[in-house]
């Protein structure tokens, strides 16, 4: 079989290093950030020690360019938002925080007693010559991952929406001085959030891996088991991010809209409407803090899956540490190669005009797509023997190193060709919005119709790139391919999160421009970067589907693998019953993430038109509106309603596996992939569609959009009917439903020693 | 193993007999309908010879009894729509024609060519110790029964029009007398469409079992798989019946009122409307030919599987031949259970005021099901051994007759709580419907996304129905079991298109009512009548896509058997692909249709604008508009957009078994299967509760009601936009779905010879 090249040595040490690379670089794009200032004697930021962001002002004289008044006010609304978000994630983070200790116990008792507490070692499973340490430990170490897992979730959560937060106003600033300026500031902020998060994630786990390894030693088996904890604390954490961060930020947007927009006819980001600070906070709850801790626990959790699977192939038995290691090298690759694509955006070339931002955006993907491709291939080549053996469901699979380069390899092109489609599906540069747009003529009904039309078709290509994958990956390597391929997807995670948070950063940055006073033209460039990044936040999401779907497949082999089945047979009535419920399941999920969407969007239009009734001269402008009560709605509201999808998720792997078995949560398992896939794609291409056909509209760049314009005709009311729908679908039940899928299949393999002892109670009764 | 009480002679006699009452009923119950007369002298109908229905109008005295002007009016309106849908049927079936006789051929040549067109018998597959007749024989009767399928299907269809287009008037006439007199009318007119159809698929398998068994005498395994034939022409005619016709109706439907009621301000259903009557013939070739269609098709496609388990079980093999007829003894009794049902209806008692509307027809629904069950266990325990064996994929599985009792009674009832749960989330009497009204208060967007969640949620109870009598059936029976229990929700299928049919009668006879300008009393009644039929036609799709998971899964079960396969592994790689392709096929099919009534529904709107502009004094009620160009518009364009979704799913089967073989195949039957279910679901009931959303607000019946009241308010705008989004879900793409799912699945046990023996050619490449 012959052993790899890279020395274990070097192993230990290159993937630290990577790690802190990106670190450092991490810190280096926020100091750049940070030297934009608001002014320098009323700086609000801490990093304020030098006058250079000051003078910047007086290089591009534009009107008001140095009107301090405005920057005071900018830097006011960004601390309003900045205070929203923390107070709103703090309150999330203490009932999520009585849930963790809750599930951790769980997780030590359900896990404790499959050997019944006992502290004896007993044969490993799948080498019975060697000694394994007991169940109890694996429960022990398995809880202790959670937390960890949990905790750097909601870490990467946080520091994200704080690097968001200072980021806002910071881009404002910057687009008085043009459009390239304010880009680059936005840009690097995303990516100070995807760096770090990258890099947190792996040195974590790295560490955790090493320290836990110091109880295990040799029994890899157990040592590895323990550590899928980590994708599960990453996924749980990420659930309620997701779901009350789409929530708070759908439920805010909505109810803003629907008085500002529609019934008082002010602009969107008006200051006079009460619900615009809770509106810009959720942009930076919902679709930045919830869409790190997705995108750590899809890292998590592809790399849990990689790694379990090959504890217990060669590269375990052998106790081969490089070639175990090697999902953490591919990350560490990415890393580097993230860096690299990185400068292309930031130092190489610079932004001149609104036209070249998607393409620079675009090219970013196709730069770290290629370089990631170079990386695989040298890491496979260093780190992988030339031939070993993968286990594939009781079977132990030959696989040769180049093999495993095209399992990852297809997983990271099957990530471009979603991205492009996406793009294709959701860019107003191209006819499928347009179309949408067109179809506004005769009203909102075709508008719906034809957009949702549009959703259902953008599946199409996705499903077939994702299904080619599975079946490359999974014919040459079984399920640890598809794992693999998962982290091929995710492993330019930090290029894909920095052009992912740009979005709602430019988003924010164009409220805060509307709020602070600022001219027009301030905000015309930020609508161009904010266009842009609805299309980048639906190529993210895409990702996040993409690997979504393939993270649950691998942790779903890994189950099955733990949970001793060998084949999942839809002829099986257990199976098949498992399998129409598991498809049903992202319906009702959806259906009470919508509602609840719905149901808090009420609750802030009442409050939002109560203060328009009750607070004198406040449609003037005279008097200030009293914001924080709608940030309250939006809290409270939020942290309500995602508990009853969060049981849903939560508890469905658990009630399955103990009444019915573990047959029936295979196909639990298969049925709400194989049908979430396919709606939280439509969902978010069909709501990343109208919303751009909405902006398509408004700014009436060609003389087709100029025909169903301008802001105010009936097409564009069309529209705007549009955009609302389209809000709780893409930013709450869509990219809730990735979670949804990889939750429970975490779940499932965290706790499948258990269901394979005392599962399926219903039918051991009958 | 004992044998069945009943005789075969007995069995010979009773299937006949049943189905002959049933036809004598239904034409009883159409010479009740054709006594309404629309004037001595002037009667259009062929079976004028009485003048009781002139006298009848002196019964009750109203406004306008007797003005012969308004009855001539009708007469004039019901030849139009008549003409217009008999016109479009038969361009449709001149395609349609032409696409049987290849689709012929090629059954023809693809089982031909499985033993090499050669004319000698083999050794049975599942008894070797007798000899079969060769596979060109069951090429040639495969072809024949299809071409019967496929002609039984379309005369279904089409004298479900004919009897519908000969009723609307005549409810319309008789709502002048009271809403009883015309619910009894509209009924009637669904009962004789309901029996007919029921009785005359039995009738017409019956025969050619008869006839076929000529050939074939004792090998029976050639014999059922040649009646598979029968399903797979019946589903294909409803697939172009229900898309074309979904297409048509939906397209005429939104043109019409986008231009007519939002932008001309102008009631539903006015004459002044250019697509006025295409609106009206579209409610009788798509929800009631095409209805038809799909009813027949899942009719004869659960007989057709049940069949060819039961002729490989210890039934075929012991050539016991009244158990062997066990389903059609089932569907028999059905007819004669449906009888006694409808008199409860028709005779027993009388409908009074509107509020009795909605409970009839509920009873309706629960005698059925309480009288039907008794009718299964006479059945199962006089037609079956007490003790027989069913083959369950390569073992003979024992059964006793009290088990297939269940099975049956399962199903039967799961109908039942489908049919329920389904008027819960669609009828306006219920909270769901009020909330979604509630909800367009604060505009269409709300509206949009409440009913949307509505339809998510509504799928949770009936999947749990199905998967619990897929896991009884499975259990107690295997996929006879399945079979059996798709045809006990089927059993009562009289009863359920009565009522179902009965919802665009009264429609029609709304809009005849508003076209031949009578009093606004008649409409209210008919609107009243309109909207249980809204109800009902949601409960009917439910029924409908209840029914079509189950047979599919039968069919599945079928195919996997013929085909040879013993397990169906997710844990493939082909399996698993098929699997997540196969679960998004539902959403480039609905995307699709929805795309397709939108142009469709574009083009009606540009032809139904340059009527109202060019044609003067239109809008003022001088001049009578084109209804000719916007019928051939409908016509054109549902003909040329039927085309592509219809390719896809006769092709997809035929693609995937050539290249990919056949597990890859199973894995896309399933797969379409699982997410097809519940997108069919689910579109239904949103657009039904859109749609009586829409009628509450309009009705103003209740305090709540009155406060979003009038016709005309914001939120009754808001109303129309959900309704007509809704159109297409819940008529085109959504009742479309289920013979995507029954199609595919038939089509692949047709062709499972050729895919066993020739399939999967790219594997066979690399």
């Amino acid at each position: 079989m012959g052993s790899a090249l890279l020395s274990d040595l070097a192993t230990e040490i290159i993937i630290p290093v990577c790690a802190l690379i990106g670190i450092v670089f991490s810190l280096v794009q926020w100091f750049i950030v940070s030297r934009v200032k608001f002014s320098p004697e009323r700086d609000c930021s801490a990093l304020n020690n030098n006058k250079n962001g000051y003078n910047d002002y007086l290089i591009e004289e534009e009107e008001g360019i140095n009107d301090h008044n405005v920057v005071v006010k900018c830097a006011e609304i960004q601390n309003a938002i900045s205070e929203g978000a923390t107070s709103f994630l703090f309150t999330e983070y203490k009932y999520v925080g009585a849930f963790m200790v809750a599930f951790a116990i769980l997780i030590f008792l359900f896990l404790g007693s499959v050997d019944n507490f006992s502290t004896r070692s007993h044969p490993c499973t799948y080498n019975k010559t060697r000694m394994c340490k007991p169940a109890l430990a694996t429960a022990f170490f398995s809880t202790v991952s959670f937390l960890l897992g949990a905790i750097t979730s909601v870490l990467s959560g946080f520091l994200g929406m704080k690097i968001a937060t200072y980021a806002n106003a910071r881009t404002t600033l910057e687009a008085r001085k043009g459009v390239g300026k304010a880009f680059i500031t936005a840009f690097r902020s995303g990516a100070v959030m995807g760096f770090l998060l990258a890099a947190n994630g792996l040195l974590v786990l790295y560490i955790a891996i090493n320290l836990i390894k110091l109880y295990y030693g040799d029994d890899w088996e157990g040592l590895f088991e323990s550590i899928t904890g980590y994708g599960l604390g990453g996924s749980s954490m990420a659930l309620f991010g997701r779901v009350g961060g789409g929530i708070y930020t759908k439920a805010a947007d909505v109810g803003a809209d629907l008085v500002g927009k529609v019934e008082r006819n002010i602009p969107e980001d008006d200051p006079r409407n009460p619900a615009v600070i809770a509106d810009n906070v959720g942009d930076n709850v919902g679709d930045i803090a919830g869409m790190g801790s997705d995108l750590f626990g899809s890292f998590a959790e592809s790399s849990c899956a990689a790694l379990v699977i090959a504890s217990i192939s060669s590269f375990g038995i052998d106790l081969d540490f490089t070639a175990m290691c090697y999902p953490l090298l591919i990350s560490s690759v990415g890393i580097l190669v993230c860096v690299i694509t990185t400068l292309f955006a930031t130092d190489f070339f610079e932004i001149k005009s609104v036209k070249e931002i998607e393409p620079a955006l675009k090219k970013q993907l196709i730069i770290s797509t290629v370089l990631m491709t170079v990386g695989v291939a040298i890491v496979s080549w260093i780190a992988l023997p030339p031939s070993f053996t993968i286990y594939n469901f009781g079977d132990q699979k030959v696989v040769k190193n180049w093999q495993l380069f095209l399992c990852v390899g297809v997983g990271l092109w099957a990530g471009l060709i979603i991205g492009f489609v996406t793009e294709y599906f959701t860019s107003n540069a191209y006819s499928p919005v347009q179309d949408v747009a067109d179809s506004c003529r005769t009203g909102a009904a075709t508008n719906v119709i034809f957009g949702l039309a549009l959703g259902y078709k953008s599946v199409i290509i996705p499903i077939f790139a994702i299904a080619i994958s599975i079946f490359v990956s999974f014919s040459f390597a079984g399920m640890y391919g598809i794992a693999m391929a998962a982290l091929g997807m995710l492993s330019t995670i930090a290029t894909g999160l920095a052009i992912d948070a740009y979005g709602p950063i430019s988003d924010n940055a164009g409220g805060i421009a509307e709020m602070a006073g600022m001219s027009h033209r301030i905000r015309e460039r930020t609508d161009a970067l904010d266009a842009a990044g609805n299309t980048t936040a639906a190529i993210g999401k895409g990702f996040a589907i993409g690997s979504a779907a393939l993270v649950s497949l691998a942790l779903f082999g890994a189950f099955v693998s733990r949970a001793g089945i060998s084949t999942v047979d839809v002829l099986d009535p257990k199976v098949f019953v498992g399998l129409i419920v598991g498809a049903m399941l992202p319906y009702w999920f959806s259906a009470m993430t919508m509602k609840s969407v719905g149901s808090a969007a009420l609750k802030m239009v009442e409050e939002v038109r109560r203060q328009f009734n009750t607070i004198p001269g406040l449609m003037e402008g005279h008097a200030k509106p009293d914001y924080a009560t709608c940030v309250k709605i939006s809290t409270d509201a939020s942290i309500k309603e995602m508990i009853p999808p969060g049981a849903l998720v939560m508890l469905t792997p658990l009630i399955v596996g103990t009444l019915f078995g573990v047959e029936t949560l295979s196909g639990v398992l298969a049925g709400s992939l194989v049908s979430g896939v396919q709606i939280a794609i439509s969902a978010s291409n069909t709501g990343g569609a109208w919303d751009n056909a909405k902006k398509y509209i408004e700014a009436g760049a060609s003389e087709h959009a100029r025909t169903l314009g301008p802001k105010g005709s009936e097409p564009h009311k069309a529209a705007v009917i549009g955009d609302t729908i389209g809000d709780p679908l893409k930013d709450t039940s869509g990219p809730s439903l990735n979670i949804l899928i990889k939750l429970m299949a975490v779940e499932s393999l965290v706790f499948a020693p258990f269901f394979a002892t005392h599962g399926g109670l219903l039918f051991k009764i009958f």
